[in-house]
């Protein structure tokens, strides 16, 4: 945690003593009253906060902000939604490397119990976005909405953007020979890869299709990949 | 487990009924007696095994070779020790992602406990190795050595190749800017950075020094990153 991110309802503190960050503060950090951490409101300015009290209510601050960040790279994600453990790593680490929206969807060959997962809340998504966005040391929070099925996602992106859909079967083209500048919506295929429907769909959204080398890669770590690749060139 | 890996000596079978990988094809893959999966020699040949028989020894196959898998790519990582979970993901991540060598090091700013855990034995490592191969369905492990001093493994590879070191805090260059080719070897500070000391040791080598964007990415995050932004170059 670089970053302790507030809710601008909470801007005014206190934190609860039993709240993590309250616990983070006190115990990682092992600050007091009158020091100082770094904290940002979420999707608002970065700055530093001072504590001026500790008692039952739990730690009370006065932040001052300092800087706001700039705004997410252009970077769309799709993400045919995956087991959620891997769905948690998608999210903190597409959020730490600033994509600025993931649409998990249903595409022919996802697992349907994936979609049902207790993850799968605004409560539970945000606690991975905001360790995400902490860990990069910024305050601003991706666009995240899931459940909706592929075409639904490609309409809305397709008219304003790009698609890259990575595709390890049927791509002749690397992604980094390819090198797409933002803004781009990059589309990633369940494990066992995109069907014949979802190939209509991605072709009919104009998507090109791009690899990541002859190696199988773990959708986390082709998401990494990809949004690195897309960045650099941008 | 995209591919069952052998080693050498195991390659006339058969496979204990208690090992990972037995369990692993009668359970996940669901294979029995007659049946084929895809197994690989450990930096060998790819191939498929044909399940012969299940007894009490445990699975016998006849393995038939396919094809021998190309050689890694050349990208060596030299990694001050983090902690032992971050140190698998890197391990297995690293070798999906096909680098040749991996060099875990002391830096000035290193945990010192972190290089006495009990993941440093040949036995560990190569499990995480192992699995990395697997998923990028290959039989290639990089090279891999541990506890040595930064100027050790530097004074090793600055011979032979450009040495980059990812920096956070004084690069003034974007990797993806440099885009420098294989041959070359990534360095990987640790979490507080890079030290006096090991920046004197980096610039004697000769390394430059790169930066991965504003953003504070994990270790596994930006190891990730970094291969992905070379490979595509290269």
């Amino acid at each position: 945690m670089n970053l302790v991110l507030l809710e601008p309802r909470e801007r005014g503190g206190p934190l609860p003593a039993a709240d993590v960050r309250t616990r983070h503060v006190l115990e990682v950090l092992r600050r007091g009253v009158g020091d100082r951490f770094d904290a940002g409101i979420v999707d608002g300015p970065r700055g530093v906060a001072t504590i001026s009290a500790l008692d039952a209510a739990g730690l009370h601050f006065r932040f001052e902000p300092t800087v706001e960040p700039p705004p997410l790279a252009a970077i769309t994600l799709i993400v045919a939604t995956p087991r959620p453990a891997t769905a948690k790593d998608v999210l903190r680490d597409a959020t730490t490397l600033g994509v600025c929206a993931i649409h998990f969807v249903h595409a022919e060959r996802c697992t349907p119990s994936y979609a049902t997962a207790s993850l799968w809340t605004a409560e539970a998504v945000g606690e991975q976005l905001r360790l995400g966005a902490a860990q990069a040391f910024d305050t601003r929070l991706p666009v995240v909405t899931w459940g909706r099925p592929l075409a639904a996602a490609l309409a809305e992106v397709a008219t304003n953007m790009p698609v890259v859909a990575l595709d390890n079967y049927e791509a002749t083209v690397a992604l980094g020979a390819l090198r797409p500048p933002a803004p781009i919506t990059l589309a990633f295929g369940p494990e066992r890869g995109w069907g014949p429907r979802d190939r209509e769909q991605l072709r009919a959204a104009g998507a090109t299709l791009a690899h990541l080398g002859s190696r199988v890669l773990r959708l986390e770590t082709a998401v990494t990949a990809a949004v690195a690749i897309v960045a650099a060139g941008s």
